[in-house]
């Protein structure tokens, strides 16, 4: 996932669970819904058990992640622009029909098609070490051969401008200290142009985690218009920390970065559609979603395998209990999400006439742990409906809801005035495993990922159901 | 470290802190130890405070940890047989002299060499996938272009046993839970002849971790007698996982692994001795005591270049306090001990003669974290005397006293009676890192280090200055 820089976002991240249910239960208290909305909400509460029961203990048990285990062990990671990721999307949109899912289709996006190729850094001085690495996507190359340069190594921007006139002809190492991904991202998204500004031939960022046992991550970087393109690779925080010590003692650090990352000619790829078609008004829509590409790294399992597949798994629940809504519930499988959300964006474009007949979207990709509720953004009346259906989840201790939503697919819908959220989750060791060969079934949990399912088929339900539309902020 | 399989150990392992420290507590208040002695001990309180105070405080404050990262940043791992493990001792001789310490010099020990060349694995079917791998050391090599075969997954010795007639021609694959490192660690030592008995024809084993970012552990294997020798070695958690999810399903397993692991002629190298020569009774001795070489990942940071940097540090910052006891302190830097306690044996063997004059030997090989106290070895008396001297150390909260012994290199003198202990520290993550290359300077504190050094000190030179010789169990 690709998570918006806001301020707002760094907050919320700090402040407690409780904190968050005490401020929007004042708010809440404060909320006058009609009674009879409060009543037919509550009256849900039979159908919401009844989702819950089936999908953590019933007939559906355990299969989200049986499911999301034979599709990653099946496919592996699926980087936008691949042959495996289209292969990936084929066999969903198979299993979507074969589960009865209506209107099964997919929704042409072009992607960008970077690929990885081989690549690997050597640490020449003061001793010869392999350096473990993951060039960053969009990154460019090296030429055949590499670059090797004296290293400098630096802890923030601020050192870089302070001792620009050592950058010339080095590589710029990063070795920042992790506050949060959301701050420290940036010497991942922006620290090539800004080395390569004061004539940097290369960089090597730490990885953008809390925890390493020597696990380099990658993830998206971007280059600055009008300066020079420089390969950009992240290294652990194990051999960050070493260099810098090394510098710290005045050695001389040379090192050769080997990259064969290059961008190709765009390709075709496929939002993945699946539908439970309303009853009464199918053109109004509820959507649930994840994305199904990833990174080139681990299985994809977790960002955003779960994502994908607690919203897929939603449906076909609500389809096999035979739980058909007012409006129409969709799932939206993403593709291209980690090379800049990118079939998201060109979905959203394409059906901009509809988007007055959206009720609620929702999409999960920060992990599929444990959830706690939503991350909502919308009007204040959207929210005390939300925070009404959210007690009904009681059962699963899932009632919470706070702001603002931090899904990334969904966040253009949600800027123009659809309400939306975004699933909020225990998932404090999710940059543990980020980006990383680490990202792979190993992290997922059967139980935590019926928990998920239940919430998102509970939760589209109720919206789907609702006698009222959910007012739009713009 | 090599930790001994006893029973004992593992109950010990499962025991809080408070309730062995309520056990322990309960026999000394049963301890009748002479007046006098009981006022000697606690005569050394001043001695022991400027001890801790200089070490966590003053003028050796962060010393250990800078000296041990410019160890291990400079030579990297240090496998027994490898031209960097002399390079390491050479330099560690030099910086003992310089220091001024006594009786600086290395004692011979004949070490294998095995190295672990080039080595790959591979899964072919259900598809094609690089399986992050370390061979074992011992483990032989695999023909040139590897050995290709079907694998079958297995999660203990148990099914292995049940399903013997699957096994001819087949790689084992062992998935076996994770329960304690002492109860797992049988499958890697274990594993290769095990299967080997039943046909295998070369074994893959889920890394002997609780915790995994996608990281293999490597380790000791060995094979029985008249039992084919077949290439091993461990593979992540995540990826036996994945093939044991394969095989769940009836998937064929094929995989190919390639080893260029070997067994080269025997070779020199040295145990590194230096000491603070005894006031009074120079030939009696207090030893303490970690290994200079590691496995051939990482850093060797934590295991054990922590052990080795707390013991020599502790000489130096006695002998710069002028702190010259009645008998002899000597640290003693292991060398071989990754591959089976080899300098360790060789060093106890040949000063057989000197045994009865050992009055207490220390060692530190499971981490150098925030230090807690001593697990010990050897009679009441010795330990009544150990619990007096460990009260000394509340200024640093670490007087506790355990049993037994976990020390790998001063085991074959604890058997033999000797009193004897090792560093218990807060060690909850020492496995994450162990054997990985993640064993680096990240795993280690400055302050923890500190305080570890300071027990070593103290501990040492009050048995050193003891009025009283311990007594030996046998």
């Amino acid at each position: 996932m690709k998570v918006k820089f806001r301020i707002a976002v760094l907050l919320l991240c700090f402040i407690s669970k409780s904190t968050f249910g005490d401020t929007i239960d004042n708010e809440v208290d404060q909320c006058s819904l009609p009674e009879n909305l409060v009543k037919e909400i509550e009256s849900y509460a039979p159908t919401v058990n009844k989702i819950i029961n089936e999908t953590v203990n019933g007939l559906y048990k355990g299969t989200t992640w049986q499911e999301l285990a034979t599709f990653v062990d099946k496919f592996g990671p699926r980087l936008s622009g691949s042959q495996v990721l289209e292969s990936a999307i084929d066999y969903m949109l198979d299993k979507l029909v074969k589960h009865g899912l209506e209107n099964v289709h997919g929704e042409e996006a072009v992607l960008p098609h970077w690929v990885r190729g081989k690549e690997s850094a050597t640490l020449l001085q003061p001793r010869v070490k392999d350096i473990a690495m993951l060039g960053l996507g969009y990154s460019v190359g090296t030429p055949t051969g590499g670059i090797t340069a004296l290293a400098i190594v630096l802890k923030s921007f601020d050192e870089l401008r302070q001792r620009r006139n050592e950058v010339p002809g080095k590589i710029v190492v990063y070795n920042q200290d992790f506050v949060s991904y959301e701050e420290t991202v940036i010497y991942r998204s922006r620290g090539a142009s800004e080395a390569a500004k004061f004539g940097a031939v290369a960089v090597l960022i730490r990885s953008i985690t809390p925890v390493s046992i020597y696990s380099p991550h990658t993830g998206m970087m971007t280059y600055q218009p009008n300066i020079t393109k420089i390969p950009a690779a992240c290294i652990t925080i194990e051999d960050a920390a070493m260099l810098n010590r090394m510098a710290d003692r005045g050695e001389t650090i040379m090192i050769n970065i080997r990259m064969e990352a290059q961008s190709l000619p765009a390709v075709k790829s496929r939002n993945t559609i699946a539908e439970i078609i309303g009853a009464e008004n199918p053109e109004k829509v509820v959507v649930v979603s994840g994305h199904l590409d990833s990174w080139d790294v681990g299985q994809g399992a977790m960002d955003d395998g779960g994502g994908a597949f607690i919203s897929w798994n939603s449906l076909r629940i609500l389809k096999a209990l035979n739980l058909r809504p007012r409006r129409t519930i969709r799932a939206i499988l993403w593709t291209g999400e980690e090379i800049g959300i990118v079939g998201a964006h060109q979905y959203i474009q394409s059906h901009k006439a509809d988007r007055q007949n959206l009720q609620f979207v929702m999409e999960s990709d920060i992990g599929t742990f444990t959830p706690i509720g939503l991350a909502f953004t919308g009007s204040k009346e959207a929210q005390c409906i939300l925070k009404k259906i959210m007690n009904l989840l009681e059962p699963i201790n899932a009632t919470m809801v706070r702001n603002p939503n931090e899904g990334p697919d969904i966040t253009e819908w949600v800027d123009s005035g659809v309400p939306g959220a975004s699933l909020w989750n225990d998932n404090g060791k999710y940059f543990w495993y980020h980006h990383s060969n680490g990202d792979t079934m190993s992290v997922e949990d059967p139980h935590a990922l019926d928990l998920c399912a239940a919430l998102f088929a509970a939760v589209s339900y109720v919206m789907a159901q609702l006698s009222v539309d959910l007012p739009h902020n713009n």
